[in-house]
């Protein structure tokens, strides 16, 4: 069977869709090249910052650019789409409604991967934009799980990891990751989100994974869902 | 002034496409997301094996795919394209001839970049494919260097690196590295270029930069050239 083309919307931001990639790549199973699923990125790294539109910061949309993106994949063969970046995920209706060809869904299948590991009230570090948006919150309630956000302190922290850090080429230390998930678990969290991809490329770089098993990575999550719509096999 | 779209012809392999994408931007003078480059990527890993077809081990033949994608990215509105992988620019005046945008040439590049070195002997550890297709040795006399491929012995030891290792997904020892480098040395080379992008992800992951000062990267010599080429800065 050959298997499905997959279209992924990069570009927001630039690093987190090479992670991405190399996430697919790593948890399929694979002895060699061809044994892999075939992707076309966009790795559109100009597209207007995401958070500063949705925080009313910026009155450059996003939208545009992403929705062209979709149909040019579209056009160029894909059979779906991926959107690596949950902040984005603000336009999810819009750039679903601007193609016919489905777009999986980040913030779905994160919380569902929540929900399959029992836990019942989850902390999700996002930027200020994916906050504001709502979008976890909203995510959480059709699966029955309360969604707690940090307090405004916590958050000017993940704002700073994220755009300071990653976004600028900047190494995190493991401590400041660290604080971040115990203001979580303080405020009675049994799952900790990383719902933006810059975090999941910290937590990743650090190898942080083992000593955090609450920790759940969207992006991961993504790659996960990405491998089996695509019709390959996770590596065991 | 709006820089170019770089189209990445890639998937051969995924791997050396991800690590190419990520030299990019580490290589990028960047503080935002909004200072990198825009890159439409091709991670085709379905393409047939470029060298078992060079070698007449495999009569399927990879051109037909990396000649159509090249069109795809021309017509989806590249700027120009690289080919982020050794063997396949065997088939490099055929993808050239098959679009009217540019193509980035890896050899030419590398080859180049060992010139400005002052390098006189290069050593050039690559694919069976690349050393049949002998294409760095006809870029090597438009130079003016010499231009040395391993033994029989040493050349299955790079094949094991680059197919049962990187493309395998299985992790390479530093000690089996800089044991090629060191064979190409007694040979009297005086550069050694890293002529497949697998030993590029090799050579990376395990962080041999420091150590051996003489080894060329090819992909890293791409990802400067599609830097520059596209109009960004690259990074002091």
């Amino acid at each position: 069977m050959k298997s499905k083309l997959a279209g992924v919307l990069g570009g927001v931001g630039p690093m987190a869709t090479v992670y991405f990639q190399q996430m697919v790549l790593e948890l399929t199973e694979a002895s060699c090249d061809q044994d892999h699923l075939d992707m076309l990125v966009s790795n559109h790294a100009t597209i207007p910052d995401r958070t500063a539109f949705i925080l009313g910061e910026s009155r450059l949309s996003p939208l545009f650019d992403m929705a062209q993106d979709a149909q040019m994949l579209a056009r160029a063969g894909c059979d779906f789409l991926v959107l690596p970046c949950n902040t984005a995920h603000f336009f999810y209706e819009h750039i679903q409604n601007a193609v016919s060809i489905p777009l999986l869904n980040i913030i779905e299948g994160t919380v569902s991967a929540c929900a399959e590991q029992g836990a019942a009230r989850i902390g999700v570090l996002a930027t200020a934009g994916t906050v504001a948006a709502n979008t976890y919150d909203i995510m959480c309630r059709r699966f029955g799980l309360s969604c707690i956000y940090p307090d405004a302190a916590t958050q000017k922290q993940v704002t700073a990891v994220i755009y300071d850090g990653v976004k600028a080429g900047r190494h995190i230390r493991a401590k400041e990751m660290a604080a971040l998930y115990n203001r979580m678990r303080e405020e009675g969290c049994d799952a900790i989100v990383l719902g933006c991809t810059e975090l999941s490329v910290a937590h990743r770089d650090l190898e942080l994974h083992a000593a955090h098993p609450d920790v759940i990575d969207s992006l991961e999550t993504l790659a996960r869902r990405t491998i089996e719509y695509a019709g390959k096999r996770l590596r065991s």
